[in-house]
C-alpha cells in the first residue's frame, strides 16, 4: 500500500532485484524540491562496477541501494518555493547535489564537494526507480525540440562538456582524443562546438573510429602494439600534427594510451584525464616537465556544465540521438547491464516503469 | 694574441680545462647586444651532469663547450642601439636567448622556444668565462645595494619565481615543498612573498630542514620510508594542513615525494614539478584525476622571472645572500664543481677571471 | 518581556531609535545558524548614507530597519549541524547570506547574487543589536591574538581583499590606490601583502598621505586642481611610474581621480572601481580602448575573501588596530554616525549593548 | 628605370597621389624578409580618417605615406633564413611589426608594443604598392581552396578574432553586437564559431540588419532614440536575455550604444570595446561598479589571431565571401575611398597594381 515506486536495485555485488519502495514525498524544509518521474535513464561503466565488483574505490555498496543516475524525465510535483519548472515539463536530471556551503561548493566546484549527494554512489539511491527528488536548480528544461530519450543522454554530454573545459579548448585548437566510447565520442563532438578545428579520435577498434568519424572526429588514428614514444610519433605524423597536440583527453583509462598523449602533446599542451583505469600507471613524468605541460584531472560536472549540455544539443551543434542504440524495458533493466558489459552498441537506455 | 678570454671548458664526459679564447666583439647586425665581463658565477645540478654524463637527456656534449649560466658581471662594453645599460653597469645575466619568431616566444612563453640558445646547453658556450654577450633585453641592472655575488643567485631565484609562477599561489595557499636544495629553499622564500600563509620544506636532512625554516619555511616536515599515503597522511597531520594543501612543489626529483606530493594535496589543488630526475614513475593518476589536480611542468624562466626574481631581492622580500656557502677563483672552477657534486654547503659561486 | 535584544533602527530617512526587539532562535530548518552576541561594529560610507538620504540606489528604507554590518562578536548559541564553530568562540561576522542555488552562486561568485539578504540593506536588518544571526560558514573564527575590535575591520579588509582580487596584482606589479579613507588605505597594504612592489596612495588631504606612507603606501602622490592627463603626467614623473602603473584602484569615487587613473596606467594594465560616487561620468573611453585596458568593479566580497582578510590580520602581513581611531558605546551609536559624517578620524568602532 | 613599385600615397591631408617608387630588396642583415606582390587590399575607417583629418590621434600624416594594411599577395622573394614560405604561395599579411624585444612583446601582447612599425600608421609606408616586405612570421600561407580576395579579408577578421578573445567569449554565451559595419558582423560570425549560442546585431540601419541575420546574427534588434536604460530594457525583453547578456561587444563606437551595453550586461558579464569613436564618452560607472563588469579594450590584432582567422575561413567555420562587395583596379583607388566614406557596400577591395 502506498508504494508504488518500483525500484531497480542493487542489493550486493553481483546481486540486483526490483522492489516497490514508498512515493517520495516533498518535505516542507526542502520547498525548493521537485519529484521528477524517471522516463530513461541510460547506464555508463560506474553502474557496471558497482554491480560487478560491489565497490568502485572507497565507495562500497554496504546496503541495497537504487542504481542508475543517467536520466530524463517529467515533472510530477513541485515544492512551495519553486519557480522555474512546473508539473508535465520535461528536465534532465544532473544527479548529484552538492552541500553548497563548503568552500568548493562556494568558489564554484561543487563537483568537489565532500558532502556531495550523487545518485548511485553509496549509500545515496540512483534514479532507476519511477520517482526521484531534485532540487530544482538540478532540473534542467528540455525544449519540445528535444526529446526525453536525448535528455537522458545530457548526462555523459556533461562529462564531456566538464572534460572540455578542464582541457580550456580554444578555438582552432588540434584535439585528440583517446577512447571512442560514448564519453570519448562526445569530447570530440563538444571540442568540435568548442572551436576545436582538428579533432583526432583514437581507438584500437576500426568499427568505432569508423563511427567515431562520421560523427564528430575530423580524423582517426588506429592505435597499435608499439611503444608509447613510436605510437606517439606515428600519430602526429599520420594525422599532420606537427609538434605535438595542442590538447589531448583520454577517455580511455589505458596505461599506454595516457603514456602516448604525454609524448604527442606540444610543449605547453594540456592534457585531460577523464578515463578511470588503474590506480597507479607509469608515467613520462621528465616529458611532462621539460614540456610544461598542463595536467588536469577531470570529475563528473559542475556548475554550467549540465546547462551548456542541453544548449549544445537544442542548438544542435552536438547531436546524441545516433548514440543511442538500444531500449529496453524497466523491467529489462538486468539485461540492459548485461548488454553494456557485454560493450554492446553505444548506449543502452533503460525506460521507466509502466504506469 | 688578442686572445684574453679565459674560460672554462668541458671538453668532453668529465674533461674539463681551461682555455683562453677570442675577446667576443659586438657584430654591427646585433646593435642591441652587450658584451659582459663576468664577475660571478654559480654551479647547478645540470652543469654537474653535463660535467659527470655528458648529456642530458637529448643534449649531447659532442664539441668543447664552456660551461656556467648562473652569472652575474659588469657592462664591458655595448651596441649602437643599446639604451637601458651603460658600461659600468651591474646586471644579472639571462643565460637563455629565444628566436623571438615562433610562437611559442610570440604568446609569451619563450621558455618552450625549440630555437632557445641556452648557455652551456650543447651546443652552446656557457658563462664562465671573462666575457660573455648578450642581448640588452637579458641584461638586468643590479641596483648599487644588490652585490654581484646575489646577482648570480637571480639565475636560481628566477627558476623559483617560474615554479610559483606555474603554481598560481595565491595569497593564503598553504604551498608545500619536497627538497630543500637551493631551488627548493628559493621556492619557500618567494611562496612566502607571494602571500603562502602555511609554507611547509620537507626533507630527509635534518640540518637542511633546521636550515629552510630559519630562511622561509613557516613549518618542516621530515620524510622517512614509508609509504607515500602513509607520508602524505602524516605531513597533513604534523604540519595542520587539514584536507590537503593547496599547492605542492617538487624540488626534489624523488619518486616518492612526487607520489606523496599527489596524496597530499586537497581536491582541486595544484602541483609543479620543478626538479628533475628519473624519466619515468608510478604515478597515482587515479587519485589525481577524481581529485581534479592541476599538475605543471615548469622549464627555466620566462618573461617577467628575472625581473621579479631581481625585485624581489632588492626589495628585501627574498633574501639570497645566506645561500652563498663558498666562493672560489676562477683558476680553481673544477674544485667547485667537486664540491658541488659532493653536496658541499648550498651554493658555491666560482669568480670572474682576474685581470 | 523576552524582549533582551537591544538594536539601534533607523526608522526613516534621518531618524533613529533604540528599540527591544525579541531575542532571536535558532528554527529547526537552519540547523548550520549560529546566534552570535555582537561586540563591536564598525561604521561605514553606505550607513550613513542611509541614515541621510534613506536610499543607496534602488534599495530605499521603507520600513524600520536595523543598521550596521562591520561586526565580530561571541557566539552565542549553534544550530544543531553545526561544527565548526563553539558557544563563546570570537568570530568576524560576514554580513551577507546568497541564496546559494542561483547561477552567480554555484559559479563562485555569490556576491552578485539577486537574493543576497545583506545586513542593512533594506529590508534586512543589520547588525547593530545585541543579537545577530548567521550561517556558521559565514562566520570566521578569530585567532586568540586577533582581538574582536580587530575582527570588526575584517569588513572592510575584505572590500579591500576583493578589489585586489578584481585588479589581478601580481607580485612585483604597481599599484596606485585613489582616496586614502578606510578602504583605501587597507587596498594599499593588502596590495603589499599581495606582492606589489610599489604602492603608491593619493589624495587631496596631507595628513591622511602622512598616515598613508607610514602605514602602508612605498610612495604618496597629492592631487591638485589640473587636468586628469596633466596629473596623470606629474603621478607618473614624481613617483617614478615610467609608462605608466600596472594596475590603479580608485577608492575616492571621484570623476577627476577615475579620469586620471584610466591616463596614468600602462598599456595592457588594470583599473578596479572601489569607490562609489556619481552615477555617471565623462570617461576617457579612446584611452581605454587604445592601451587595451582591464576595467573591473568590484563589489562587496565573495568565497575566500573573508577567510583571506583574518589570515592576512592573523599572520600580521596586514594590521588593522592603527585604522581604529575612536570608539563608543553602544547607547552613543547616533554620535557615531554624527562622527564619521564629519569624517572624524578613520574608524569608529560601536560596542555591543552591554548586558 | 629601377622604379617600378608603383604606390598609392597620401602626400597630406585630403591629398592623394601615385608614385613609381623603387622596389625594395632583401637586406643581408634580415633573411627573415619576404618580398611580397600584393594583389588585393580592402579599405577600412582608418585609412580614411588619416585622408579626410591627416591624422588619428597623436599619429599625425607629417610626410607622404603609402596607404592600405588590410592586403594578401603572392610571394615574390624570400631571404636567406626563410623556411615557411616560397616564391608563388599566396599569403594573407599581417601589417604590424613588433620590435620582438620589449615587455610586452615578450609577454605574448605584441600589440601593445610601443615601438610597432604598423603599414599605414604614420611613419610607416601601408601595402598599396605593387611590394611589400614582411618577415616570413607574418605571412600566413592560403590554403588552395581560400581566395587572395578572402586572403585580404583575414585583417578585419583578424579584428574579431582578437575582440572575442578580449571578450573571453565561452561556448553557451549570450553576445551581443552593437555596429553591423565589417568589423561588427565579423565579430558576429566570430563569436558563433566560438560557441556563442545567441548573437545579437544591434544596429539603426535595417537593410544592415537584414544582412546580418542572413550573415551571422541568431536575431537583431533595431535601435531608436530612447535612452540607454530603455533602450537596454527594451534589448533584454525583445531578444529573450533575461536578466542580461553575458558579453557585448561596441563595433559602432557610438556613445548611446557604449551606454545601452553597460546597463543590458548581466552582473559579472564583459564588456569589448571594438569601434572608435569619441575620445570622452557619459559613462554608467556607478551600473559597471555594482554589476561588477569586466570592461575591455581591444586593439589590432596580436599573436595566434591572424593564424585562427585564416583557420575559421579555410574551415568554413567563418565566411569573409559576402562581405566584399566592391573592387577596384589599383589606378582607381581613390574612387575605392570615396566609396567607402560614402558607404557604399560592405567592404570593397583595391586590387593590385597591373604588370
Amino acid at each position: 500500500m502506498g508504494n508504488q515506486n518500483p525500484s531497480f536495485i542493487l542489493e550486493s555485488k553481483g546481486k540486483v532485484k526490483f522492489e516497490d519502495r514508498p512515493v517520495p514525498e516533498i518535505k516542507d524544509q526542502d520547498p525548493h524540491d521537485v519529484i521528477v518521474e524517471v522516463k530513461f535513464t541510460g547506464i555508463c561503466g560506474s553502474d557496471i562496477h558497482y554491480w560487478q565488483e560491489g565497490h568502485i574505490g572507497h565507495y562500497i555498496v554496504e546496503a541495497p541501494m537504487v542504481l542508475g543516475h543517467e536520466s530524463a524525465g517529467v515533472v510530477h510535483s513541485v515544492g512551495s518555493a519553486v519557480t522555474t519548472v512546473k508539473p508535465g515539463d520535461e528536465v534532465a536530471m544532473e544527479p548529484g547535489i552538492p552541500c553548497r556551503r563548503c568552500v568548493r561548493c562556494k568558489e564554484g566546484r561543487y563537483n568537489l564537494c565532500p558532502d556531495m549527494a550523487f545518485a548511485a554512489t553509496p549509500p545515496i539511491d540512483g534514479t532507476l526507480a519511477r520517482y526521484y527528488t531534485l532540487p530544482e536548480d538540478f532540473c534542467y528544461k528540455l525544449p519540445s525540440h528535444v526529446s526525453l530519450e536525448e535528455g537522458a543522454l545530457v548526462e555523459p554530454a556533461s562529462v564531456a562538456v566538464h572534460v572540455c573545459r578542464q582541457g580550456d579548448i580554444k578555438p582552432g585548437d588540434s584535439v585528440v582524443v583517446f577512447g571512442a566510447g560514448p564519453v570519448g565520442l562526445l569530447c570530440c563532438s563538444v571540442a568540435k562546438a568548442w572551436g576545436a578545428t582538428k579533432v583526432i579520435a583514437v581507438d584500437i577498434n576500426d568499427e568505432r573510429l569508423e563511427f567515431a568519424k562520421k560523427y564528430a572526429a575530423t580524423a582517426v588514428f588506429r592505435s597499435q602494439k608499439e611503444s608509447a614514444k613510436d605510437s606517439a610519433k606515428r600519430l602526429l605524423s599520420e594525422t599532420n600534427l606537427g609538434g605535438g597536440a595542442d590538447v589531448i583527453i583520454d577517455a580511455s583509462g589505458a596505461e599506454i594510451c595516457i603514456q602516448t598523449s604525454i609524448h604527442a602533446l606540444r610543449t605547453g599542451g594540456t592534457y585531460v584525464q577523464a578515463g578511470m583505469g588503474k590506480d597507479e600507471i607509469v608515467w613520462p613524468i621528465s616529458a611532462m616537465g621539460t614540456k610544461e605541460l598542463n595536467v588536469k584531472g577531470s570529475f563528473r560536472y559542475s556548475e554550467g556544465d549540465y546547462r551548456l549540455a542541453v544548449e549544445l544539443i537544442s542548438t544542435g551543434r552536438i547531436s546524441v540521438k545516433e548514440l543511442i542504440t538500444g531500449k529496453v524495458k524497466f523491467e529489462e533493466a538486468e539485461q540492459a547491464f548485461h548488454d553494456v558489459k557485454a560493450a554492446k552498441g553505444i548506449k543502452t537506455l533503460i525506460m521507466g516503469p509502466t504506469a
